[in-house]
């Protein structure tokens, strides 16, 4: 037997992690995403719960495509995960 | 009686501009808008038309402060625009 070090956000204590990086990245993405949540409650009438935290969790998810979707390409948003691995680049393709 | 010259988006044709790069900076909104839309409806069961609407414009309205939220200060998103203008710097209250 032998003791590890495992961390855990405080805004989720069902999911631990062995790695303290790896869980700060995750409380980051949930404090994102609870922001979000609020955000949407407040500006948006007659969403319930879950919608609410689903957009949270989407946005917050897809934080880096969202990044590049505000900086002018906000056709990556609706591009399907299948779409995104097939592209070639035109250079590429003769 | 003179000519001027008008610009519009052709995503909002109720909307004109005297000045270009307004235009311009009108129609990359409704982009980014209609995107997030189309995200949502795909993403997030059960929201009406408006909601999706709502939320498309939103995001693209408030795209600068999104982003700071995604770079690390989530917080700004549930700040009332009052808060933001009432804002001191620590340093600069003694």
């Amino acid at each position: 037997m032998a003791v590890v070090t495992l961390y855990m956000s405080d805004r989720d204590q069902n999911k631990t992690f062995t790695d303290k990086k790896e869980a700060d990245n995750y409380d980051k993405m949930l404090e994102l995403a609870e922001n979000v949540s609020l955000w949407m409650e407040k500006e948006i009438p007659g969403l319930n719960e879950e919608q609410v935290e689903s957009i949270g969790m989407l946005l917050a998810e897809n934080k880096e495509t969202l990044l590049k979707a505000l900086k002018g390409k906000p056709e990556l948003l609706i591009q399907s995960e299948e779409d995104k691995e097939n592209v070639t680049p035109i250079s590429a393709s003769a």
